[in-house]
């Protein structure tokens, strides 16, 4: 047996998630078809992280066990003659068989990215949320100043989540604005809960737009209380860059 | 009589082009079937520049006569009601009767981009020409230099066309290089032949390729020999950024 670890990039427009579920079609299934055609095996992908309906990846890591004897490197020019356009698998490299895509991830990085105009985009639009107000992305850096470091996000989770600890270490979180109207949240922590990335998203166009203050995104953290944070920003903007091991 | 000048965005993946045509769908088209919806009026829409099948547009310029009493800034609200999502319309303003989208057109800004990489992008696949080798960008903008000014771009031009004048003025032309694997290229001129940009594009790939030279763009210049130019690049790498009056 080997194990074989993927970096795959995805547009997430046309599936359910990442994770394989009944009636809807998510990327782990149609991975996990293309090895079944290319292996004849059953095989199971591990993902790094469970990304929602419509969230896209440049940087998933998964990983499989496998009897093939196709060499580690191949794996990724094989799999992408048998996967759509829209899945691609960018390098393949086996790994000792301990390796877990999802339980070695040490760290996780993220881009939210908001096209801010009257109009809504028409180029990208699978991929720009579109929010048609000015926002202020001063207050908005300040705002994630209050983020970074280890801090309980559970005001940031969706409700409904059974995750018990709701502590998280953040290591990077900005704001990037891109003349004329592109906005990008760059965040990088050591895990996410929930929506988390959505919820915090949400909340800091709320300050953008002045409905709440840069403070606010202190004070939210502090009560935990998810009513007080804003609403969750949709999915199509949202993009997994990297996984760190 | 009013005279209507529009600024369009669109996604031209699903386009014959700008230009209405027999048997295929165009931009031109759509537009101005959303136009008669919304006047009850017959309307020509004149277009900046005829972009192709596949070529997108951040800033097409269009303009339109029109007996409406609709206010010139509501068109772009009340034409994005009616039209697809991959065609947007950024602004409408009222402008002299005597304004010709294309006839004033002082110059253009095109923007090609691509993905150089091992493998195919998944996301931004319809803006992308996914060149699957490694590009000496430094040649690249070396040749570019040689196209700046004004030239006679007759080898850039696709056969069969039958402009006679085929002296243009290229008034900014480099190559950007995003990492990890993304490359820009930005030319502004006060005019292109047909073709004439991805003409252009697919030499400087066969530079930074190396193989061609550097000084082979001065010297295809001077040949005005198509054959001695690279392949035309794909359109769906094309995109109109913006047109000056």
């Amino acid at each position: 047996m080997r194990n074989i670890k993927l970096v795959l990039e995805y547009d997430g427009t046309n599936y359910a998630g990442w994770q394989r579920q009944k009636n809807a079609l998510s990327i782990q299934q149609v991975v996990e078809e293309a090895l079944y055609k290319l292996t004849g095996e059953k095989i199971t992908v591990i993902g790094a992280g469970r990304t929602d309906s419509g969230v896209h990846a440049r940087g998933q890591v998964a990983n499989f066990f496998t009897a093939s004897r196709i060499p580690a490197d191949r794996f990724s020019f094989a799999l992408n003659s048998l996967l759509p356009y829209d899945i691609r698998v960018l390098e393949s490299q086996e790994v000792p068989l301990e390796f877990h895509a999802r339980y070695w991830a040490k760290a996780k990085q993220y881009r939210y990215s908001i096209c801010a105009r009257t109009h809504a985009p028409a180029i990208g639009r699978n991929y720009y949320y579109h929010v048609p107000d000015v926002l202020d992305v001063e207050a908005m850096n300040a705002a994630a100043q209050y983020i970074i470091g280890t801090h309980d996000f559970k005001a940031f989770q969706s409700a409904g989540s059974s995750v018990k600890n709701t502590v998280r270490t953040i290591y990077q979180a900005r704001w990037i604005w891109e003349p004329p109207c592109y906005l990008y949240f760059d965040i990088k922590g050591n895990g996410f809960l929930y929506n988390m990335v959505r919820i915090l998203v949400g909340t800091f166009i709320e300050i953008g737009r002045h409905r709440l203050q840069e403070s606010d995104m202190k004070r939210i953290l502090e009560l935990g209380d998810r009513d007080k944070a804003g609403p969750t920003a949709p999915a199509h903007g949202l993009c997994l860059e990297k996984v760190y091991y």
